[in-house]
């Protein structure tokens, strides 16, 4: 990631990253499949822990709390603001990164209507709460990283479901 | 849009589609700054319309209403089913025209967003509000152009905004 910011992403070889990590490349190899994976290793785990905090939240609650439990999983893995900045800094940077990581995304809001279906949620209700949700992380999370904001992203997301909420039933005038 | 169809996006050129429209290059180029914003020439008009629709809903209404006007709206524009799918297929097969597809859709998220606020719409349920009205527009797009379900865009977009109403306020279980 320091490589990355110093360089920038282009520059920077897998043969630079091992050295930094004192890796050689093929131990690198073994654990990535490429440069680029660097930077989405932890998304695997990451979709893991919010669809399983989805499937757990309780039956009666309605959808978008259920995904609301799910978004605010994210919170208890993503705790270092800093290494989220640099991380997005580089990725706002390079077109090819971007592409991944809105794939990425999408597949969590695949992943989240599934797991919406399995606790017995309608289409295209499983869909938009989903999409929704994931609108709110994107929000928080820019809020966060963007840090013009105090607060953990933690409060960012609940703030973006109280926003929700007040959006879809509150008075604007 | 035939022709890139036929031949695929990369192996249509400018030259192909002036000759098939009756017009030169140079006529061509005079209204396009290039082959890619052929499919992107409606999008400014469409993005113009939806965001006045936001500014012309009555004051006294929720957020999220207001951003449902702006983008009922934008089932007034796009009623040609046939081309949006066709469209839609040629989009989901190139990524440069993914990319500048996703960019267009974050600028109207942005402008909904800019509309809220002019409103008197506090953050962050401004975002919140435009963002979750862009995650309903997409699934309803989706559902639209992939026909496995019949219906107008107009009604995939009301449907979308009820399961939105559905999945804030109901129970699942």
């Amino acid at each position: 990631m320091e490589l990355y910011g110093d360089r920038g992403f282009d520059a920077t070889t897998v043969a630079d990253i091992a050295a930094r990590a004192g890796l050689t490349e093929r131990t690198f190899f073994r654990h990535f499949a490429d440069k680029r994976e660097v930077l989405f290793a932890g998304s695997a785990k990451l979709e893991e822990v919010m669809v399983a905090a989805v499937r757990e939240a309780p039956p009666s609650v309605p959808a978008i709390e259920a995904v609301a439990a799910g978004v605010a999983a994210a919170a208890t893995f993503l705790t270092d603001q800093e290494f989220s900045r640099r991380r997005q800094r580089l990725i706002d940077s390079n077109p090819v990164l971007q592409e991944r990581e809105l794939i990425k995304g999408a597949r969590l809001g695949a992943a989240f209507a599934a797991a919406l279906r399995e606790r017995g949620v309608a289409e295209p209700t499983a869909s938009v709460a989903a999409e929704t949700g994931m609108a709110v992380f994107r929000v928080a999370f820019e809020r966060w990283v963007n840090g013009t904001h105090s607060g953990s992203l933690a409060e960012m997301i609940q703030e973006g479901f109280s926003a929700l909420t007040t959006a879809v039933v509150s008075q604007t005038g």
